[in-house]
């Protein structure tokens, strides 16, 4: 996703510590303090201008979530969104989702989201796909014991190769949905891209799945 | 699939013993004496009009097919190709796909085929689904370690349920098909509702999984 740059976007960001961190290695095992109530940490690795994570957080109040999104020009939009909203689980980073270990505590995390990931179609690109077996085995070092991933895209081929390298990697699938919203799934908070895509009749894939430490 | 009665259809399959059998159970870990050569087995659950099976054998002449199928007025039309055919490398088993282990010695088929299952949508009708845990059960214990499942169908809810059924059961799904015909899959040979359904647009979903002993 190509953004504009937003005149002001950093400034905003440094005037607001207390809903976004820029560097989070400090924060490393301490991610509950940030909130305002201890409860299950969920992570989306790519938010967007967060749709999913501002909506999510609204709809499960006993559900911290974080969203992390490398783009300035993107986190600056849900940053605004929660300068409005100030809800009280709902935290922002602005990191490069690949060094996930360097700001999550092994076992920190108990779910993780992955919405529309960058597809990276060609096989030489192949290591960058967020469901690729390196990042895999970077979540299951923060999340805890038995905790699933969820990802949706409407990308059928990122969609193909994730069901298999999820699998050859040890995980589990719990569920899986190749019409998304053909389905009787209730409660799917949509996605800015989702939204407008789901429109043209296309499929939208859903999995969820389970980290069982057999790797 | 209901078919017509074909009269006389008793009396065929009565009269060639060298392509068909109704009762294997004398044949159990003595399959492969019944081919030409020794070579891998590789059996379809539920053959139908035996489209798939034969062109399977025709392509591969290096692999020995066994088209298996609990309908007399489908595998008739199978035998019938097959006299006229009068392939090394195919052989006929007319049973309920329930009870394989009672016609095949452990380990002793290299692959097995699914397609076009009945998707037995009905949640209480979950257990006749041939991807069912039970059925997976069975075909691992006549599989050889390491053996593959290669499933086709055009039910997405059954596509759906067998992904999740197969990774809890303890299998690694190797590669995913969700729009065969508009893949770069190549040497697909189509069953008959494959053919017809096919052009109805709507896509055919495939997976090769593997068998891994972890259940």
């Amino acid at each position: 996703m190509r953004l504009r740059n937003k005149p002001g976007a950093e400034q905003t960001i440094a005037d607001h510590p207390q809903y976004i961190l820029t560097d989070a290695s400090d924060w490393k095992g301490c991610w509950e303090e940030r909130f305002a109530k201890k409860q299950p940490i969920h992570i989306e690795v790519g938010s967007g201008k967060g749709q999913f994570v501002v909506g999510m957080a609204k709809a499960n109040p006993d559900i911290n979530y974080i969203g992390i999104e490398l783009q300035t020009n993107a986190i600056i939009s849900i940053l605004e969104k929660q300068i409005e909203e100030k809800l009280p689980n709902l935290q922002l980073l602005l990191v490069n989702g690949a060094d996930l270990s360097d700001y999550f505590a092994e076992g920190e995390v108990d779910q993780i989201y992955l919405n529309f990931s960058d597809p990276w179609p060609k096989k030489r690109h192949i290591k960058r796909r967020l469901t690729y077996k390196t990042f895999l085995a970077t979540y299951e070092t923060i999340a805890r014991p038995g905790a699933e991933l969820h990802f949706k895209t409407d990308n059928r081929g990122l969609f193909e190769y994730s069901l298999a390298s999820l699998s050859q990697y040890g995980m589990v699938l719990k569920q899986v949905w190749l019409d998304l919203h053909e389905s009787s799934y209730e409660g799917n908070v949509l996605t800015e891209y989702e939204e407008k895509f789901s429109k043209k009749g296309q499929p939208i894939y859903r999995l969820e799945a389970e980290f069982t430490g057999k790797k």
